[in-house]
C-alpha cells in the first residue's frame, strides 16, 4: 500500500486526485487530507476515506470540522498543519494540490522528510524552484508533476539522457481569448475570463490561463523541473489541448505526448509512476478529432508571457516577485478591482519596483513574496482605484 | 569505429545511410558494401569508402565492377556474397536496405554471426518473422528498425515496459490516392503511382504506398518487432508525415514521435541507438505547419490493407505467399502487364490457393515464396494478358 497525503483535497485537482485513488483501492490508503474553508466537503471526504489526520485552514474552524467528523480523526490547522501531515513517518506521496505559495512551506517539509512529491502546485517551483529541487536531490526524493504539460515532457522524457534534449515545447490551449485583439481584451468581464474551452479548473488557474500567465509559470516550473535553460523552452498554441507538450532531442526527433484534456491521466501516472495502471478513462481517438492545429503565441498581446520570461532571466527572487504579484493581481480582478488588461501592467510595475536578491534563502522568498502583494496592493490603491 | 555494413548500398535507403555515415566518421567505419545491377554507382562508393569487401548482382557482372575499383577490394556476388560480408568477423551492423524476400537470407546469416541488425528491408520480418526475431533472441541481437513508422514507435517504448502497450498507432500518409473512390482508381498509370505527397523512395515501395500494401506490411513488421497482437495494431491515416507513428499505454496515454519526413533521422537512431546525436537536419516547425490531420483509413477501397491483416491472422507461410504475390504484382504493373487495381486481386487470388504451413522452416518460406510468384504469374498468363 502506498500511503498518500492530499494537500488541498477540495479543490479541482485534490477532488480529482481522490477519484484516482478511489480506482485502486488495493494501491493506495488516504493518510491524511489538507483543505482551506470548504469544511461540509473536507468532513465528507474524512468520513470516506477515513485520514489519520486532517487539516483545515484555520484553528477557528477546528470545533465546526470536530463535529462532523469522527473522534478518533486528529485535526491540526494552517500551514503548520499541512506541513505536520505532510511530514508523517508512514507518508510515502504528497499530493501538492494547494494553489499559490501557501504550498511552498508544507512541500519543503515534505521533501525533508524523504517524501515522494505529486507536484500540483507551480507556484512552489516558480517561486523557490532553485531550493526545492537542491533539497529533492539531496534527499532523493522524486518530484513527479501532475501538470498534464510537465507530465507529458516527463514521459517524453522516459529512458532519454536529458542531456539530449535540445528543446521543451510547452503546449499552450491559449485560453478562451485566442485570436482575441488588444482593443477586444479591454473588455473582458470575469465571466468571460472563467469560460476555459477545453479544461475545467479552479478561478485562479483559469484566470492565469486566459492571460497565459499560467504558460509562463510553467515555463518557469519545467526549467526547474526538467533542468534545461530558459531559452530551450518553447511556448506553442495548440487549441485542441491533445499534444499535453513535447520534447525534441539533439537529433532533431520530437517526443509528445497525447491524451484527451483529463487531469486524472497525469495524476494517475504520478501516483504510479514508473509504473502504468489499466483503468477506463476515454480514449484518445485522433480518426475522430480529424484534426489538430498549431500556431506561435501572441506575446505582444499576452504580455504576462514575456513577464515570466523576464523574471526567469533576472532570477532569483524575481520569479516569487512575478507569481505573488500575480495571485494578488488576479484576486483583485475577480473581486473587480482591476480590469483584466491592468494584470500584466500591475505585474510589470510590481517587477519594475523590486531588484532581485540572487541565490536567495526561504525568508528572501517568502519576504519577497509578501513585499511584491503589498506592493500590488498599493500601486492599485494609488492609480487605479 | 562501428563497422557498417550496407546491403543494398545504391538504392534509395542506402545512399542515405551512406550519406548518415558521412556525418561521423569519426564514429562508422564502411566495411562492405552490396548492391545488385548499378555497377556505376557501386564503384563510385567503392572509391569513396574503401570498403575491404563488395557484393555485385551476379558472377557476370564482376570483371566490369573489377575494372572500376582498386584491385585490393575484394568482390563476391549474389545472396552468397551478401551473406559473406554481413558475417564478416569486424562487422558491427549490418543494414538491409535490399528490396523484397533477397534480404532475408544475408539478415538471418548476419544475426546468427551475431551482428545488430539496422532493418530496412520490411519483407524479412513479414515473410519471416517468427524464425528472425527467435534466432535474434537467441542470439542477443537488436533488431533496429529503419522505417520511419517503427523507428517512432521504437522510440515511444524507450524506457517503457512493454506490458503496458495496449495499442501501436502506424500512420500512414495514405499516398497519392488517399481520397480517390474505386471507379478513379481504375484508370491509375504506373506514372500516377509514382508520385508519392511526401517521400521520396524506390519505384517498389513507392507503389506499396498507393495500394497501402505497404502499410499492411508494416503492420505484419510490427506484430513481430514489438512482439504485439495483431488486432492491438491500428492504422491511421495522416496525410502530412509529421506524426510518424504512435503507441497508447494501458493508462490511456498516448506517446507520439514526430519529425520532418526524412529517413536520415530513423537512419541515424537507428545506427547510433541508444545515443542521439546532434545533426543539421531541419528541424520540424509545427507553428509554420500549422496543422496535423487524421482518418480512418478506408479498407473498403484500398483493400490490400485487409489482405495483409488476413495473412497475418492465418499466419505460418501466409505473410510469406501475401509479400511475395505482391512482389511480384507491383512488378507486373510497374511493366504494364495489368492494372493498378488488379494488384490486390492477384493477391488475393493467390492466397486463395494456398494453404498455410504453421510454425515453418526457412524452405517452408521460401518454397511458398517461389511458389507464390509463379502462381501470381501463371494466373496473370490466364486470365488477364
Amino acid at each position: 500500500m502506498k500511503n498518500i497525503v492530499v494537500l488541498g483535497s477540495t479543490g479541482s485537482i485534490g477532488t480529482q486526485t481522490l477519484e484516482v485513488l478511489d480506482m485502486f483501492p488495493d494501491i493506495f490508503q488516504v493518510t491524511g487530507l489538507a483543505a482551506g474553508s470548504n469544511l461540509q466537503k473536507l468532513a465528507t471526504q474524512v468520513n470516506k476515506y477515513c485520514p489519520k489526520i486532517v487539516s483545515v485552514g484555520t484553528e477557528d474552524d477546528i470545533p465546526r470540522l470536530k463535529s462532523l467528523i469522527p473522534p478518533d480523526v486528529e485535526i491540526v490547522s494552517g500551514v503548520q498543519g499541512m506541513a505536520e501531515i505532510a511530514r508523517m513517518a508512514e507518508v510515502d506521496v504528497v499530493v501538492t494540490s494547494i494553489t499559490g505559495t501557501l504550498g511552498l512551506l508544507p512541500t519543503l517539509e515534505a521533501i525533508n522528510a524523504g517524501k515522494d512529491i505529486a507536484l500540483a502546485n507551480k507556484e512552489t517551483l516558480v517561486a523557490a524552484g532553485e531550493i526545492v529541487m537542491k533539497l529533492a536531490h539531496e534527499k532523493g526524493v522524486s518530484i513527479l508533476p501532475v501538470d498534464s504539460e510537465h507530465s507529458a515532457i516527463f514521459q517524453c522524457l522516459n529512458g532519454e539522457e536529458r542531456s539530449r534534449v535540445s528543446r521543451i515545447i510547452l503546449t499552450a490551449s491559449g485560453g478562451p481569448f485566442r485570436d482575441w485583439s488588444h482593443s477586444q481584451l479591454q473588455s473582458v468581464t470575469v465571466a468571460d475570463a472563467l469560460k476555459h474551452p477545453n479544461w475545467s479548473m479552479g478561478r485562479k488557474i483559469t484566470v492565469d490561463s486566459a492571460t497565459m500567465m499560467n504558460k509562463g509559470l510553467e515555463v518557469i516550473e519545467a526549467r526547474w523541473l526538467f533542468d534545461v535553460e530558459l531559452q530551450e523552452i518553447d511556448v506553442l498554441i495548440h487549441p485542441q489541448s491533445i499534444v499535453h507538450s513535447m520534447v525534441e532531442f539533439t537529433d532533431g526527433s520530437v517526443l509528445a505526448q497525447m491524451g484527451l484534456p483529463d487531469m486524472k491521466l497525469p495524476i494517475q501516472y504520478a501516483l504510479t509512476y514508473p509504473e502504468r495502471l489499466g483503468n477506463d478513462f476515454p480514449r484518445l481517438n485522433l480518426a475522430a478529432s480529424g484534426h489538430l492545429s498549431f500556431a506561435a503565441p501572441r506575446p505582444e498581446i499576452f504580455t504576462c508571457l514575456g513577464l515570466a520570461y523576464e523574471a526567469g532571466r533576472q532570477g532569483g527572487t524575481m520569479p516569487a516577485v512575478l507569481n505573488a504579484a500575480n495571485e494578488k493581481a488576479v484576486e483583485m480582478f475577480l473581486n473587480g478591482q482591476i480590469e483584466f488588461l491592468d494584470i500584466p501592467l500591475l505585474i510589470e510595475k510590481v517587477m519594475a519596483n523590486h531588484t532581485p536578491v540572487q541565490s536567495p534563502g526561504l525568508d528572501d522568498i517568502l519576504g519577497s513574496d509578501m513585499w511584491a502583494r503589498e506592493e500590488a496592493e498599493s500601486a492599485v490603491g494609488k492609480t487605479i482605484i
